[in-house]
């Protein structure tokens, strides 16, 4: 624990110090607006992270042309510096060694220089480790941060250290993974990436102000720049909505099969299936109530999005000679013994239910086993650190 | 699965058997009472499944110096023969080297004569191995059948494979252990054993006649044993309602232990028990309510059961400084690779609820996880097997 206390310590230090530089750059309209005053040059892109979804982003930005990329990466680092890594996507095409501008292993060692953007591609675990702390020097670095990353309300933190920094959020749809040793990254035929911007804290009196006039600036520029690069994110007026969505899958079909260590086809498998069903089906349906209670209307979020979710995880699992078995990255972790994104995914819907004393009782069993199995990584990664 | 289908087809041939003979009997009121006639010589008791509850309670009945036990057991055979069993009781005293009058490898060895009881103190799977099948042709050896064993229902398949046997069914919240590779059977200061006449199939028509009465004359003969032998169990006259009351425990902890391999001092560690502690007592009162729908009532168990429950758990495992850290039995299985008993703690309390319309939604997400467990149990014990 001595670790994670130390850093907590470092973020705050951190935090105080970038709160004062935000709070004086914020009476400075044209500083505040200032995301599309060095168009002249190349934009600068730090991606923190660079797992397959990092890995993809990045490249696609790259190919406009347009962007110089910095990468920041732990496990990767080795083979990136000396290989690169080779694109294969059926939708893009390929590309050998590719390699970013910069590659760094910290985040101490990319922040020698100002962003335009920083993309945040690593897993999210507020529990362990909150963004801004993850984030470290860089948060004073950058003004817009874009979060391509799992779960619910996993903007809070980042948002509650830096309130008049620009958040993009985005939610990824793609099959997309490194082989090889991280050597290649292979993408299948889809990539729905659904990105909008984060609505701004209500205690900056600003969400209708320069907050959201410099996110929707930052973000068409992005939108702008992925296409330049061969690629068309959606855009929504409503990330949150979309986040919630998303999660009716995880919180349904990550929980499941992480705390019974079962692939979907186990789940989905004929026997089985009728026990899962009214489970899975009651998990995404607490997900919903909450929703809807903190205002994500039946047109944002329709209720009929449960089925659906339910027979697309059908058609893909029910028939185990057709495919190879998938696990939820969630299960992954748990099974490699690293620290799983339950607060994100599980435990932010449980808070929200609780504030608004809306019954989740589903969700309230997972989430109360899977934080003891998270207990149990964290103590014993401790221990092993010793 | 060949394994499993065969012993189920052994079972239904032998089940044929036993009913017939069991009809011829049920004419005959003498032998349906008969259990009162053989008191000159020794009763013959077979215990099968010889961990530490089944060695107690045999042990206890073999020092009324009244009767002759016969062992059924797999891991601890060699032992047993060769050393016998050192008995460590803070209660009832020791004895160096204890052993049954006759010990058996298999229930095939020990049909060779009839019994005045079969207790069985082995795991109930009814999803792998009903109980008549675990007990094989000893079935047709006995007439009174006691199951000191953990779960809702336990006596369903028995029961109706022979509806005219008697079977009188017990609860045991009791310390003991085999410790030293079954050398010694160590045993604290707790011994309650709840034990009652199971109520006669009502398709037999005889709830009120020969059955209820046999039934109570051998619960009352194995009391007096029982006495002589220093042990003086608990007789009810509901048995079913607390099996009941003994499931709350099972269906929170076991399940919840079970799900995070965690503890119980993890449990109740401070920060995880308050998330832990309305998942704990939802769990139970979940089972409260499908209790109370089957006719279980206020007086027979109780709601104020669960807050007991909560209390009792929490003075033993709030403090990790006192005491050794205790896993369910459940657990112990799952980390071990054995099956577990699923569904005498929680399916059979589901399916009850599903046939009633009663919503159990935090019983029915930890069923759906373990069971995909016990899938993933059997398929790999099942796998290693061929």
């Amino acid at each position: 624990m001595l670790r994670i206390l130390q850093i907590h310590h470092v973020y705050t230090m951190q935090v105080g110090v970038v709160r004062s530089r935000l709070q004086v750059d914020s009476v400075d309209p044209a500083l505040d607006l200032g995301i599309t005053m060095a168009s002249e040059s190349k934009k600068k892109v730090c991606v923190v992270g660079f797992g397959a979804i990092g890995t993809i982003y990045a490249w696609l930005l790259d190919r406009s042309g347009e962007v110089e990329i910095t990468a920041v990466c732990r496990s990767n680092y080795a083979s990136l510096t000396e290989h690169g890594v080779d694109i294969e996507s059926s939708q893009y095409g390929d590309e050998k060694a590719w390699r970013p501008k910069r590659v760094f292993q910290t985040v101490q060692e990319a922040a020698d220089i100002d962003y335009d953007y920083i993309i945040a591609c690593f897993k999210t675990l507020p529990d362990l480790e909150p963004t801004p702390a993850v984030l470290g020097p860089l948060v004073q670095r950058c003004q817009t941060f874009v979060l391509i990353q799992n779960g619910i309300g996993i903007e809070r933190d980042l948002q509650e250290a830096i309130p008049q920094a620009t958040i993009i959020s985005g939610c990824a749809w793609i099959d997309v993974t490194l082989v090889d040793n991280y050597r290649i990254m292979r993408h299948g035929g889809i990539n729905r990436l659904v990105t909008g911007v984060h609505p701004p804290l209500p205690s900056t009196g600003d969400a209708q102000g320069n907050l959201r006039l410099r996110g929707d600036a930052a973000l068409r520029q992005l939108e702008e720049l992925w296409k330049k690069g061969g690629f068309e994110p959606t855009i929504t007026s409503n990330i949150v909505a979309e986040r919630w969505r998303k999660n009716l899958w995880n919180a349904a079909f990550s929980t499941l099969a992480t705390l019974a260590r079962a692939d979907l086809f186990q789940i989905y498998a004929k026997d089985a299936w009728e026990i899962n069903r009214p489970v899975a089906e009651g998990l995404m349906n607490e997900v919903v109530t909450v929703a809807r209670a903190i205002g994500i209307t039946e047109e944002l979020l329709p209720s009929s999005a449960v089925k659906h979710t339910v027979e697309f995880a059908q058609a893909a699992y029910s028939d185990p000679t057709k495919g190879k078995p998938f696990k939820p990255s969630m299960t992954v972790d748990l099974e490699a013994g690293r620290p799983m994104e339950v607060e994100g995914i599980v435990g932010s819907v449980v808070k929200q239910a609780k504030e608004l004393s809306i019954a989740v009782p589903r969700l309230e069993t997972t989430y109360a086993a899977l934080k003891l199995l998270q207990r149990g990584i964290i103590e014993k990664r401790s221990n092993s650190a010793r």
